[in-house]
């Protein structure tokens, strides 16, 4: 992989200006590449783990077992992101990971993390903010399942994950790709399947989305955000902080 | 304040043990300590900000202000937490943070940070897990909230702010002090404030816990534990992940 051109690279880049020398120490934290297949668990909730991993391409979806057994999505990666960090703290994963489609992931151990860090504080900062901002939007969809009905919170988290995916550049406002099923959205979204299909239908019909043959296009992007009252500024990184 | 003795101090030493020139560089992000009153906003919604805070003393409550003009709980903050790291990343404060009793809290700039972590890469890495750690309960929570009945919501709520406040030495597994009000909780564990009187009582009345006059006392911790289906692992620290 060329230098800088990692998701992880771009990600923080719209953080922070990273010189030369601090995107070789991030590439080198990508070293140990390794592949994983789609619907085999990466880490099983409860289980005993010492690695991170970046993931460097592909969809994965955390999600936790609830006591009575049903699974609630907590949320979905995608490339740049880490997968399975707080699993490094913790003795014991509290959720499980499982790829989506065939991922390719590299592994962190703690002395990586370490060594990058010492080599540059500035890559350590940005990592805290891009773990930070990562969970703020897990909160905000986690808040949202509570307040907005059925149509908003669709709109909202499709315009979300568009946002994400345009930092590591894999969508923008007019399109993205996206190989998740009805079955994740209804999960994820706390509706059933059937209801999925209805909301998507209707925001089809309204001239604001399609979501169609694993490809998300945007016919309105204004009124989707009007919609879903989604603040797009993260999108919107005019320099990065740091310069 | 003596050197490794503030909460933030205590707080990290469970993930990393800290040196003394460690203490040193944390103790000094603590300089600049201002004082904010109680039910006086510190951060408004919407409000461009660009310093973060370490919370010293006193509790916090962070919430959002929904389209229909509801307020919904977040997270409360307690001293050793980091308020507003977020809002130094986007150009705005997606949330808004009041304090619930008068506090102390330190100002802390981008430059701050990066200073500390160039000086102690460690340091990074331990804030870096705190923060992703917090993040974690949070998600916990907001997933509990759709899943989880009244009675183990609410217990699993007082056994991780009993976990938390243990970790830097203002709680126990017998009790510990409490400022939050039946409204505070009503809008946290989306129940109305009759509703939680109704709960509490119950609790007490199985022997549980009692939540009385500002303290929380754990009549029975294994059996709240059993209710809540709650992992006490992270109270459970033999030794930092890094020595």
């Amino acid at each position: 992989m060329a230098i800088g051109t990692s998701p992880l690279a771009r990600k923080l880049s719209a953080f922070v200006k990273l010189s030369a020398s601090e995107l070789v120490v991030l590439e080198r934290l990508h070293e140990r590449r390794k592949s994983f297949s789609a619907g085999r668990d990466l880490v099983h909730q409860g289980q005993s783990e010492q690695a991170a991993y970046i993931l460097a391409a592909g969809w994965v979806v955390s999600y936790k077992i609830q006591p009575d057994g049903s699974r609630q999505i907590v949320d979905f990666q995608i490339p740049g992101d880490f997968l399975g960090l707080r699993s490094v703290l913790l003795h014991t994963s509290d959720h499980g990971i499982e790829p989506i489609v065939d991922i390719e992931a590299a592994e962190v151990l703690v002395s990586d993390l370490l060594r990058a860090f010492a080599e540059t504080p500035r890559l350590a900062t940005a990592i805290l903010w891009a773990v930070s901002r990562d969970e703020a939007m897990v909160v905000e969809h986690l808040v949202g399942l509570g307040r907005r009905d059925a149509d908003a919170r669709m709109a909202h988290f499709l315009l979300e994950l568009g946002a994400r995916l345009s930092l590591v550049g894999m969508g923008s406002r007019q399109s993205y790709p996206c190989p998740l099923t009805q079955y994740h959205l209804a999960d994820a979204l706390g509706l059933s399947a059937i209801h999925v299909n209805r909301v998507l239908r209707k925001l089809r019909e309204d001239g604001l989305v399609t979501f169609r043959d694993g490809v998300v296009v945007f016919d309105d992007y204004e009124g989707l955000v009007a919609l879903a009252d989604f603040d797009p500024a993260y999108l919107d990184h005019a320099r990065p902080l740091l310069p």
